[in-house]
């Protein structure tokens, strides 16, 4: 691709702002050629953390904006009073087609609705839906799409099914999958499992020819690669992932308080060394740092709040491997077809 | 405690069935003088599994059962066609005060309809819970209990009070928790975050002054000792419960692979096998096993499918406690108090 997309970051955004947000904008320019970004910010901070730092520039300028939202704001205060905010700002200039993606670490709540309102829904899809990317034990190469991660409680089947749409398009257009095999998440594999609008949405699933759905999955076989993507509710999606990340945690926090304990196992630390730093390579949470908001009609892409440097330059990726790809216009046109003959059946 | 409790198994059950439960019984034997145990099911089998082996007959008998639930028979198959299932015998017992408690590692879909269907609901009790103990990384004796793990989907604001005073009793009688900190699993923990049900629940657990309720916590705060018990939907929390399995299975076969992978590392298992252990000990699922069904008019244990020896003595362990501090009697006498002053806004 020789094409330039130009990105706008949301430079204020997240728990560590600019000092992390800078640094990473100047460090994706080196990884990736063909793009160019837009700093949506104070202008003197930004510009004193660009101060004797080398780039390129034509590739990087600074766009003023005069407010912040904070990290816990009211979604609504926010999208109400906070018209000259990063956020905003790096919103309108996709919007106005200056910047083909944006990137935000901010205010999830507060991104979901001022997207929604500055980028508005695509045709054809109801609600955005927050998708993830996953690793699997496959190996390194073989990861996972999870989406709804929390943008919506409540989802019918039919919303469920747009999710389905916009995840099989993902999986094929970014992550490369020829025939995505798609799954929905429930509590045991059976066909009498589940509440009523699973069931429902398996139906809906099932009936689509243009989907390879392959039924239900359990949330033990998230990481086990038996799909490419995991479609369900965000309330049930936030659930598997936070319990993914305690426990996640968890295990690293035990382990690494009975290795400080032993004098046996810290002599050992330096033979571990090489394995811990691979294990953390596949599973390091930067490299699937950047959820995506999906359905809106613009790249919205959302970074951990607290993502350092690396997890902020794959959150740039995302974005950028998405404008390229024209992921929206993708699911624009390809969801009406993929839903065309479920209309009359859904809603 | 000086009373001996006899326990009901169901010896037919699970993934690996007598040759698994008759020796976890005998060793059962040996760790807890109080206990006394049936083993239900084919009596030529189970005999011959004891030919040779010393205990005390005094505290070890077989009752024949002549059939058994599939692991994948539906449940209302069994609860129709076998009603001299090893299960539904071990019930039985309970039913007819001979057995104080059951452990079953069999089909649990079958197991939750055969107990309601043999034992009855116990009044202001609308639905069996199942509920779980799992660690926490505050120390190896810091556990925290979730429910419901799986018993029910679509629960109401009313049955999560349920849970929430069942949960209670549990952390109180058994863990011995003085004042057991309650909390309600949502995506978020401002009061504007979930869906309308987990939000009426709130309002109910907040005006109920018998209960500690501390109000919402994320997933990723089960393993943090935030809470003593975690109420839940259970399509929610057997979400959450799979979740973490996989995500802990997943984090395992990475390590193992990686060190099997690098000389180096291998070179370093013998320093890190006590860290291993300690880490394995403290999380060793055979320590968490034995799930429980509350709410039912006896004490129903379920163990997991594929417990073996040590794991499904720690299944008899629980039901030991629970008969032991009469939870059921318990549940039926302190909900109604606890749920007096909800009849009226609930429902």
């Amino acid at each position: 691709m020789s094409t330039t997309i130009t990105v706008a970051l949301d430079a204020m955004g997240g728990d560590h702002g600019p000092k992390v947000i800078v640094p990473a904008a100047l460090s994706a320019l080196d990884y990736y050629p063909q793009l160019s970004l837009i700093l949506v910010g104070d202008e003197t901070i930004l510009k004193s953390l660009l101060i004797k730092k080398r780039y390129d520039t034509s590739r990087l300028r600074v766009h003023h904006a005069s407010e912040q939202v904070a990290m816990d704001e009211p979604p609504a205060q926010a999208l109400r009073y906070k018209k000259d905010s990063s956020m905003r700002v790096a919103l309108n200039l996709v919007k106005d087609g200056i910047a083909g993606a944006c990137v935000s670490a901010g205010n999830t709540g507060a991104l979901l609705a001022t997207a929604r309102f500055v980028l508005k829904m695509l045709p054809g899809i109801d609600r955005p839906a927050l998708i993830g990317l996953m690793p699997t034990t496959v190996n390194s190469e073989t990861m996972v799409r999870v989406l709804d991660l929390g943008a919506n409680i409540d989802s019918t089947a039919t919303h469920l099914l747009q999710f389905a749409a916009m995840g099989h398009i993902v999986s094929h257009a970014i992550d490369g999958v020829a025939t995505p095999r798609i799954a929905l998440l429930n509590i045991g594999e059976e066909e009498i499992k589940g509440n009523e609008v699973i069931k429902q949405a398996s139906q809906l699933f099932a009936a689509q020819s243009s989907l390879n759905y392959i039924g239900f999955v359990e949330a033990n076989d998230i990481f086990t690669g038996k799909a490419d993507v995991i479609v369900c509710d965000g309330f049930i999606g936030n659930i598997a992932l936070k319990a993914c990340e305690g426990t996640a945690r968890m295990l690293l926090q035990i382990f690494k308080a009975a290795i400080q304990k032993s004098i046996l196992a810290r002599l050992a630390i330096p033979f571990l060394l090489p394995v811990l730093n691979k294990t953390k390579k596949q599973f390091d949470p930067a490299r699937y740092n950047g959820a995506s908001f999906l359905g809106l009609n613009g790249v919205v892409v959302k970074s951990h709040g607290n993502a350092k440097e690396v997890a902020f330059r794959m959150a740039i990726y995302q974005a950028l491997r998405q404008a390229e790809q024209g992921v929206p216009q993708q699911i624009a046109s390809r969801v009406e077809l993929t839903l065309a003959n479920t209309q009359d059946r859904a809603s």
